[in-house]
């Protein structure tokens, strides 16, 4: 791979924009411009490969989901985590609410889909909901090397007004008993790492953090390995929801997208991230070229894990 | 039926009460005394039959959707109440959140199920909250001809503390498009409506202001016909959960309960209502000894349907 | 009720006949013509008034269920046959088979949907198949006060030809080691009680048996008059399936209707039977014209339980 | 990793066989000796390494869902097997039918739930059962590199006899019209698919055929490169059904396990395959011994996927 290939794999990829539309559930997101695109591949060694608009600033949205989770294993171990939610594709929508009542330890099946995520998000230490944010926050940008992440207002205040759904979720896993700590507070965490600003630059980081076994480019060990390779692991099996088998066999990598419009995929054989941001997502709710970015890229530097 | 009948009838049920336990799920509730029985007949002329602790006041939990629904359909038209509920039993328990998802219009299948039940509410006229619960309250006065009901503060408290699953249901359903207005304030009046102090003599006129038609006991109509058979139709196949079956084949008759240890049951052939208030419960959350004396009232009046 | 009028309602229902279709999931019933319309009230004292085609023969399909529970009541006793199946409404469609995974005991929730029925058919006494069936068939003969009942063969072979989904759900119950007997005799003692031919008088006299707790006309005690309640009370809350609390609410009695295009409706408190049939099928598979038949039936005779 | 490693890993991990039981629902597999206990890793240039007991002969079980897919994708090609079939996690058991009816299209959600190991086996060209098993038997000896595989008869009558779940999964797809054909046909290929003895040599030759994308030590290509990836893909995601998540996250590697005790694990990045055999199964149905010695070659080898 070299600079002239990504180059025009990020070209040959821009005719699929017009096949998606970006996410309007709020203003915010219905706002930004379909026509980014951009991709970074993240090296091990610090370089990075970049090509498009991969200084755009967009909204994290469920990728911020991978960090939460790494944040929370440091804050509690992952015997602790893992008591409260599992690591088991769920096989339903990414807002699923059913096997909250119907599984008989009424646990979100793993730590990507809604319930799971605000699960998490409930686990982050800290004294108060902004101390808590303000934790997963800096810790971001220490796995991702950018100092220049922060909290889009706007955003977080569209997510908040409108998160119906994940209230539910919230409230009734509170009232099965498996949710501990104030709802408003745990979901005001959750909107907020959701709202955090990134470029397609800061997540192929993030990526390349986790395929790095929680290594920075500096070398420096962030977490335990292992928590690393839980993160990889369950964003192979249930980064992309219902849609994880399909994500893995085209593209052949792990990937978790977000409805801001990006994909990370570490790539643990190689230590490399890789980030895509594209805003026009398919049905699904994935940024359609960038998953055409992702194939070409993964059949280029054969990535295919398989 | 005599008074005589009638007391011996309540006499020999005390023996169920050790079957039995009273609601723990908020504090208040499980103040009250286990040992309370009683039941009232309410006939069509105004006169009663009561036996036992008929005086007694306790909180008329689920009972109070029947008066919700019948206000609801005065305030809307049976047209538009049924647009946003069904008439069908769910075949889930009462506090069930899964077809709300699986549905494919996402609405609550009986206006008895909780989310059936926080639907009707949501559909009662009033300017505010406040405005709202008082007009259900004073529709409850007028019915079961009893001016002395009131709000029980501390029971409402509680019940609002801690209804987090009603939260969920109701933010699940605001979520889904399905629940119009603020979910807290719709809440607040279903916490209300669940928190009044009854009567085992309020419950049975209530019971017969069902079976009669909408009519009180002084010839007055308050709501149509119509929507008197509709609650009490609902009553049947609806009234007791996923147990309502179980309750129609032991008794023959209709019966909706609530948690505080009270059943009515209209029996619309003979305009009459009866009402029994016990609160030791069986598992399912019905009064043990109640049901005893709902057999017997039924089997000594000949009161089975089929 | 008189003649006249019970004619003009029949005819007054014709027009309904355009807004449904006949059953097509086999030749045999798809053959029949769809502008048959008929009704037949049977009173206690054997008398019945009659209107429209009801000596047509038709296949009684479902409403056997009713009968078929009957006999099983009476072969097996109350508290064996409800050791196999519930008596609750399923909240499902007919042939459902999700409860028989998900309910921890697996049994079928009620007699009336599929599951239930062929749970129900393996209960009935007999050496084999063909005398199980045979003790159905004069069962059936004996309350209906109908020799003339008989095997539809064709229709037999062809619900056997296409009963996947029924052989699913039996298999399945097998599995689950909830449902005895092989499986294949079982089914087909059911497909073939499926395949009863009746007339419209026949199903009306089956009606008013229930109706009457269990007696003949001749005064002839048959069966316990609990078993009798038990079937009626059935007949409310399940007999349409997931409509069942519709069909209470718009026509105010208990209904069970068949594909064939038959329903009947138990009327306890009078002691008579109500039939109906026309082919015509809504897209639940409910007679359109025979629904309109019964409401203005129970309109005009008042017999609206609630 | 040499022979004294992996003959101590197979010794140290011979204590997990007192936690396990052998499969006891048809009696030919509750007579096999829990205390078996073998590996095989067999390298790409034909090589293997084998401790224990890796001569015994057993049942294939579920492992043959691998083999199926992909003598059923050379048959039909991709496209054509994923009409019929998804690629997802059903985060369900491995013989749940739920999904089967509540998904919209009823297509089973992956090829080795065992819904979709029937659809798949459906799948499979031949003029007959016979010769469609004779099919898949052949196929297997190539890509096992094994001639001695051979058909258990008695197991197979034994699992024909039992197998009513299954057949309650067929006719319900059946009836659904998402599966084609004779469903006792197709069934009596699945069974006796299942019922191919191997021993764990021929299972890890069959681990290395996925591995080594499709081509056997010899080098001869059998099929395309990207079925093996499919198989591959599909064994990380949905291997060990609704524990997948925890095998990946333990284990590091892919696996697909068998009542029989078997397991086999791809390791795509080394094109190397492992297979163990433990007969004594946890309570999820997976070789307890046998996943201990998986978690020991993973680490000695550094075979984690992440």
């Amino acid at each position: 791979m070299n600079q002239d290939v990504l180059s025009k794999i990020v070209e040959n990829n821009k005719g699929l924009i017009s096949q998606g539309a970006v996410a309007t559930y709020i203003p915010e997101l219905a706002k930004v411009s379909k026509d980014y695109l951009g991709a970074v591949i993240a090296f091990p060694d610090g370089t990075m490969l970049s090509a498009g608009d991969t200084k755009v600033r967009f909204a994290i949205e469920s990728i911020s989901k991978t960090v939460v989770l790494a944040l929370a294993l440091l804050d509690n171990g992952e015997e602790e985590v893992f008591k409260h939610v599992h690591k088991e594709p769920s096989g339903d929508a990414f807002n699923s609410i059913k096997k909250l009542e119907t599984e008989p330890d009424h646990l979100p099946r793993n730590p990507f889909i809604n319930a799971g995520a605000i699960m998490t998000a409930s686990l982050i230490k800290g004294k108060d909901p902004e101390d808590k944010f303000n934790r997963i926050l800096e810790f971001m940008k220490k796995i991702s090397e950018d100092d220049s992440l922060e909290l889009a207002t706007d955003i977080y205040l569209s997510e908040k007004a409108t998160g119906d759904t994940n209230r539910g979720l919230a409230y009734y896993m509170k009232g099965q008993g498996v949710l501990s700590g104030n709802v408003e507070d745990i979901l005001d965490v959750y909107f907020k790492q959701c709202s955090i600003y990134v470029t397609t630059e800061s997540l192929a980081k993030i990526a390349r953090f986790f395929a790095n076994g929680g290594v920075l480019s500096t070398g420096e060990r962030v977490i335990p390995k292992k928590y690393a390779q839980i993160v990889s692991g369950l964003i192979a099996t249930c980064g992309m929801y219902d849609q994880s088998g399909e994500y893995l066999d085209n593209i052949g990598i792990p990937g978790k997208s977000g409805v801001g419009g990006g994909i990370i995929s570490p790539v643990s054989s190689k230590k490399i991230g890789v980030a895509v941001f594209g805003p026009a997502l398919d049905a699904e709710g994935n940024s359609v070229a960038g998953m055409g970015i992702m194939k070409d890229i993964s059949k280029e530097m054969e990535l295919d894990m398989f």
